[in-house]
């Protein structure tokens, strides 16, 4: 059987999807809520636990509550796949399910087809990836990475002051297996979207490059709180004004800097906030993004700038707090390549395009090569009930990932591909 | 005795309002809250209306509770200030008690001056002027002129559906004196600026000129609620970059006009209002001032055709919806160069300047030749208790208004000076 023949189950795939959506299913929606070790993520994990052990994989379970399926045979460290089941509370069945579901299907399928590798495929979840219940995000994958302690992990408190320790213990998810893990031989996460490019540009799948740098500065504007009507133009000190002349300076910047570099104000908050008073005090967001550090070190520095002239024209106090701060992660470029010619060999036009969300494979692009395949959201729709992408795009990307495993877990061939 | 020499007495001033400010004393401040038709505002009715007796004036309560106090001879049609003494919930404790007790100061100094008029001197306390209980403000004042039948003002309802005509009955205010009211001769009030103008210009007396139109409108602006880091700029139809570009435009826009043109964006509302989501929705209210009614239909009908051109430029929908509109009021030339004479004669540099807030003698103005005298307001602030009017300032504007009542209600000399 020729691996270009071989294709996953799509009935079994979208079956399994829609299993696991009916556990915290969102009623009147397609959506669910499945909150990090909650009892229905337990009832998650437990059910693709149970498909992990329907196929005789080796199950590990680390102190973090990451779990791994890996097929026994052949020895030696694994290609890997995954993603996560935990949701945000108003969250899609796509997100995260599909990449854990569609590589349990791509296991499956190479089982099933008696495919000869020289590596063994696994594939894993991990925990609290949207970080919605315990901040901060991909928490299971950065311990598993090695990039956070797991003792600091299991401190972790949710909004009640419940650990993430004592959660896990309760669910029974807290296990043995080491963190930091062993570094797999190589990883590929399938995910939606979450964006509207691939939609818009009429692609199926996307060969992620990398994702995102973030920048989240809280600008807070003190002023002279005034009176409407009595106060003339020359003698206010407007943080309403300020704040409004600070959205219109990012929003310009980042036209001016080109993609992919994004700014947003999402948040605006004014006090008193009322029809006839000049404020005293606005606060709001700005959100910076680029794939390149180096971009994006120069927009918060064009920001910074823009906020001292501001402060000096219009008369105001301008303080700043960062409130996240990532480096752009920069995928393998082999990986990135691979997904590239195996989306190709499939007929597929693929669109080599930057992550603007926060994904594990930028826990696992620390320690071993990494990549992503991406599929279309309708309307760019995400953590939200209606979330969808089309199942002819969900199957696409599934077969993807199947490919370019299987040419990654295969000797010689590919290594010299690159 | 000459009218120049004569003053009003300063101690029983200061007395007078600090006796008023103890009704409804907001603890640990000078301010002071008395809704209208509430407990407090009776006590302060009741309070002002002994003293009025006191003074033997003929006192009469009008169908909607205002209260007019007038000396019994001469005959003829009065010549009147007044103002109001309900405050708003965090009022402070000059803000129109200056007004009538500067009123019944300057009537007392009259009367025991033994000074002859050609025509008596009224004092009035209209019902509801701040319309912080209930909707709209200056109510007493405009059933007084005839702008409102009282049947629709007695139905008029707070927030808890009680009316207006049930507080009156309650609280022994519903009169039987007619409204609308015979228009008196003239009408003058004395009130505090509430605004920064005279102040920064080191001035004492304001001779107000006439009061701002004011045009307020709420802008939805309604877009498409994206991710931050997965939408590209040129994808985005963002709610709150237009929401900002308008504030902007409308400061913008009132710097090019000039003064009086004021602009204010006081309240924005993002929705959701989080750090990385494009906001669905954005409301903000535009408030538009200007003493002209020409000047001020060119701001509007500018604002209008920005929206046009943002709602095409960013793809989003705009509504607007009116939440009030005022014209411009005009005071009688007469009374305001009265004003300034008498000023001037007591040795201030009087500003001719119009008024930012809304206030009786515009209502009076209606009806009767009406002008009015500002003190400052320390630092702008007001609506708030620590509003605050210097000793000296309070005295200056009561001498200001004696003797500006005694020229109008003196014949011929004072007939035929404009």
């Amino acid at each position: 059987m020729s691996g270009m023949e071989l294709a996953i189950d799509r009935g079994r795939l979208m079956e399994r999807i829609d299993a696991l959506a009916r556990i915290g299913a969102i009623d009147g929606t397609a959506g669910c809520c499945r909150l990090a070790l909650t009892d229905d993520d337990r009832a998650g994990r437990d059910l693709v636990v149970g498909w992990m052990r329907d196929l005789g994989l080796e199950i590990t379970v680390d102190g973090i509550g990451n779990v791994t399926a890996t097929m026994s045979s052949p020895a030696g460290s694994p290609v890997m796949t995954g993603s996560h089941i935990d949701t945000v509370a108003t969250g899609g069945r796509y997100d995260g399910n599909l990449g854990v579901l569609a590589g349990l299907e791509v296991i499956e399928t190479v089982i099933a087809g008696e495919i000869e590798l020289a590596r063994p495929l696994g594939v894993a979840f991990f925990t609290d990836e949207e970080g919605a219940r315990f901040p901060p995000d991909m928490l299971g994958s950065l311990v598993f990475a090695g990039g956070m302690p797991v003792e600091e992990a299991l401190a972790v408190e949710d909004a009640h002051g419940v650990t993430v320790g004592d959660e896990l213990e309760r669910i029974g998810y807290r296990g043995g297996a080491p963190c930091p893990a062993r570094p797999p031989h190589a990883f590929v996460e399938l995910h939606i979207e979450q964006g509207p490019v691939l939609e818009i540009e009429d692609r199926t799948i996307g060969a992620v490059t990398g994702v995102q740098g973030i920048s989240w500065t809280e600008v807070t504007i003190s002023g002279q709180s005034n009176h409407a009507g009595t106060t003339p133009m020359s003698m206010r000190r407007d943080p309403a004004l300020v704040a409004s002349e600070i959205a219109v300076f990012v929003h310009r910047l980042a036209l001016e800097m080109g993609e992919p570099q994004v700014a947003t104000v999402g948040r605006i908050d004014l006090h008193p906030n009322l029809v006839n008073v000049v404020p005293a005090r606005a606060t709001l967001t700005v959100d910076l993004r680029n794939t390149d550090e180096a971009l994006l070190q120069k927009a918060e520095a064009a920001l910074a700038g823009r906020l001292v002239e501001l402060a000096d024209e219009h008369g105001v106090e301008i303080d700043t707090r960062s409130l996240a701060r990532f480096e752009p992660v920069v995928f393998d470029p082999a990986v990135v390549d691979l997904v590239v010619d195996v989306a190709r060999a499939r007929g597929h036009d693929p669109l080599r395009m930057p992550s603007g969300a926060g994904h594990d494979a930028q826990m696992l692009a620390r320690v071993c090569p990494s990549g992503m395949i991406f599929v279309p959201s309708r309307d760019g729709i995400s953590h939200n009930p209606t979330e969808h992408t089309d199942p002819d795009d969900l199957v696409a990307g599934a077969n993807v990932l199947l490919h370019t495993l299987i040419a990654l877990a295969t000797d010689d061939p590919e290594e010299g591909r690159s």
